[in-house]
C-alpha cells in the first residue's frame, strides 16, 4: 500500500472520483473544492508554524547519532550534518490533531495540543524509518532514505528513539489529557505494527490466497489507525467526552481508508505526469492493492485472467506490448475500479457521519472537513 | 559488548576478582557470597512469580502476529505456536525494580511496582529483538532468534510493539509514579539506542581509532542505563525523594558497568567449560571490549603488539598456533586485565556509595546488594 501522504510528491488524479469530503460538504451546504483546498493549505501551513519548533526541539534533544539521523530524516540537515531547508512532509497528522482540538475545544484547545501533534508526527516518522528498512525503499521525500545513508542499524535505532521521544513528550506534558493520550498513542503503535506486518505478509502470499476483508483490515491498521488516533488525541486535548473521542477516531480511520482506496486507484490509472511514477507501476510490482484484490476475488472471468497475469513477476524485457494496460483492463472488467470508488465514497460518508456525531456545527467541523477533502482529492 | 544477563547461560569466572558487592557487603558487616547467591536466587524466583503474569498478559494482549512473535521471543511458545515451558531470562531488571521499591518503600511499594517491573522487562526485550537483527545473532536463550524464525520485519515490528506496550502499561497504571516513570523509561530508551549505535560504530572503527572514555560511555549507555532506570523506577514507585531516585539510578549504572567489565574479563580469560564459549572468543572476533581498549591505549610495547594482531581478522585456518593465547597475553601485559579489575572494583565501590546514600539501613538494602553481587559474581 502507498504510504499515506508521506511523500511531498502527491499524486494527482485524472479519474472520475467518488463522493469525497468536498461533495459531502457540498451536499451539507458547505464550500466546494477550491475553497477547501485553500483552507487545507492554510491549516497545514499554520500547523507547520506551530508544531515544527516543538518537533525540532524534541529531535535536537536527542544525543549524538540519534540526533544526526533524526535531523537528516526530517530534512533539517544534509547527510554531512550541514543545515538543510527542511522538507518533513505535509504534516497532515499534526494538522488533524490541531483541527480536532479546535473543532471540539476552540483555539485554546488547539494551542494546548501542539505537543500531542508533535508526538503523533514523531510516531509517524518512526514508522517511516522502519518501513523503509523493511521495504528496502531507497528514496523518501526526494532524498536517500535514512538506512541508505546511515545503515540499517542507524535507521532502526533512530526509529526506536523517535518512538520513545513521542511518548516522552506526552509523559512530560502537564496537560490533563496527556496520559490517556499517551496510552492511546501507544495502543495505536501496536496496531500500526500489526498492519505493517500484515502488509508484508500479504505481499508475500499468492494472489489467490488473499481475501478482500483482510486487505481492508490491513489498510485500516496501517493507514487508518494513526489518522484516527491523531483526531482522537485532538479530541482528548479538547476535553471531549469519550464517545466524541471515539467518533473522531472513527472519522480519521474512515477518511484514511477512503484515501487509501483512492490512492490505490491512482496507482493503477493515475496520470504519470502528475503522480511522479509511471501509470501501472503498482501492477508492474504485482502489488495486491485494494482494487486488485477486489478484482481477484470477484469470481468473474476477468479475475481469472488477472490471476494468470499476477501469477508471474512482471519483467519489462519479457513483457508483451501493452501487458500492463491489459492488466489494468482486467482489474477494471473484474469490477475492481468501480468497487474501490464505491467503497471510498462509502468510507467518506461514514467519516462524515462520525464527524457530524461529535461536531454537529459545520462551522466548527470546517477544518477537519477541509483536511479530509485534501487527502482524498489532492491535486498537487 | 556482551549483553547483560540476557542469556540463561551465565558465564562462570575462574579469574581472581576485584571488589564486588559481596566484598563490599562483607566490609560493611553484611553476609558473604553463598548467602547472597541464595538471596538473589530467591529474589529472582519471587520476581518471576510476581511479574510473569503481568508480562504475559501484556504480551497476550497484542494482536495476531505481534502476539505470536512476542510469545515466541519470551519462550512461551514454540515457533509453530504450540505452548513452551518459557525461558525468558533471569529477570534481573524487574528484580531490581522490585528490590528498589522494597528498599525505599517496603513490601507495599514492591507490590505496587509490579507493572513498572513488567514495563522495564518489555523494554529490555524490545532492545534484544532489535539488537539481534542488527548484530545478525542467530541464537538467544538456546533457541533461534526471532528474526531467524519470523524474518527481519517480524522481529523489528515485534520489538516496536513491545516498546509501545511497555509505555502503555505505565500510561494505564493509576499509580501516581507511573507518569514520571514513563518519562524516565522513554528517556532511557533513547540512551539505549545511542549506546547500541555507539557499539556498532566502535566495532567498525580501526582499533587505534577508539578511545577508552568513549567505550566506557558506550557501556554505560548500553548496559548501565537500563539497570539504573530499573532501580530509579522502583524508587519512584516507593515515593522516594528526587535525590534518592538519582542515587538509585547511579547504583544501577555503576553496578552495570562493573558487570560489563567483569564480563569482558571473562570473555578473554574465562574458563570455557563454564562460560559456554571458547576462551578468547572475544579476541578471535576482534571485539573492542573494555580490557582490550584499555590495553590498546596504554602506550606500552604490548599495546603495539596487540594493535598489530588486531589489525587483521582472525581466521582459524591461517592462525599461528597459540595466537589467541599470545593476544590474551598482550592484553594482560599491556595492563588491560589489571585495569579492568581495578575499574570494576571502583565502579562497585561507587555503586555501594550511591546505595548507602539512599538506603543507609543495610537490612533494607539487602535485596539490592544481593542482586548486585549476583550479577558481578555469578557462578551458574
Amino acid at each position: 500500500m502507498a504510504e499515506f501522504m508521506t511523500e511531498t510528491e502527491g499524486r494527482s488524479t485524472a479519474v472520475p472520483r467518488p463522493g469525497t469530503a468536498g461533495e459531502a460538504r457540498k451536499r451539507a451546504g458547505g464550500g466546494a473544492g477550491p475553497a477547501d483546498a485553500q483552507e487545507a493549505a492554510a491549516l497545514l501551513e499554520r500547523t507547520r508554524a506551530l508544531v515544527d519548533p516543538e518537533l525540532r526541539a524534541a529531535v535536537e534533544s536527542l544525543p549524538g547519532a540519534m540526533r544526526r539521523i533524526g535531523l537528516y530524516h526530517f530534512g533539517w540537515q544534509h547527510a554531512d550534518g550541514s543545515p538543510a531547508a527542511g522538507n518533513a512532509g505535509k504534516a497532515i497528522r499534526p494538522a488533524l490533531v490541531l483541527a480536532a482540538a479546535a473543532a471540539l475545544g476552540g483555539p485554546a484547545a488547539r494551542t494546548a495540543a501542539v505537543r500531542a501533534a508533535a508526538a503523533v508526527e514523531l510516531v509517524h516518522n518512526f514508522t517511516l524509518l522502519h518501513d523503509d528498512v523493511m521495504d528496502r525503499d531507497t528514496t523518501r521525500r526526494h532524498r536517500p532514505t535514512a538506512w541508505a545513508v546511515f545503515g540499517d542499524a542507524g535507521a532502526i535505532l533512530a526509529g526506536d528513539a523517535l518512538q520513545a521521544l513521542a511518548l516522552r513528550l506526552l509523559a512530560e506534558d502537564p496537560h490533563p489529557a496527556s496520559v490517556p493520550a499517551a496510552a492511546r498513542l501507544a495502543a495505536c503503535v501496536v496496531e500500526l505494527c500489526e498492519g505493517q506486518h500484515a502488509d508484508s505478509d500479504l505481499e508475500q502470499r499468492a494472489p489467490d490466497a488473499v481475501g478482500l476483508d483482510e486487505v481492508l483490515a490491513m489498510a485500516e491498521a496501517k493507514t487508518g489507525a494513526l489518522l484516527g488516533c491523531a483526531c482522537a488525541l485532538g479530541a482528548l486535548y479538547a476535553g471531549a467526552r469519550e464517545e466524541d473521542v471515539a467518533a473522531l477516531d472513527g472519522f480519521g480511520r474512515q477518511a484514511g481508508l477512503a484515501f487509501q482506496l483512492i490512492d490505490d486507484v491512482i496507482g493503477i490509472w493515475g496520470d504519470p505526469r502528475h503522480t511522479g511514477k509511471p501509470a501501472g507501476a503498482d501492477l508492474a510490482a504485482r502489488k495486491k492493492s485494494l482494487p486488485v484484490v477486489a478484482a481477484l476475488t470477484s469470481g468473474t472471468p476477468a479475475a481469472a485472467e488477472l490471476a494468470a497475469l499476477y501469477a508471474r513477476p512482471y519483467r519489462v524485457e519479457e513483457a508483451e506490448p501493452g501487458e500492463i494496460a491489459r492488466t489494468a483492463l482486467a482489474v477494471e472488467r473484474a469490477g475492481g475500479r468501480d468497487w474501490a470508488q464505491a467503497e471510498a465514497a462509502d468510507r467518506m460518508a461514514r467519516a462524515m457521519q462520525e464527524l457530524a456525531r461529535a461536531v454537529p456545527d459545520p462551522e466548527a467541523a470546517g477544518g477537519l472537513l477541509a483536511l479530509a477533502e485534501f487527502v482524498t482529492r489532492r491535486t498537487s
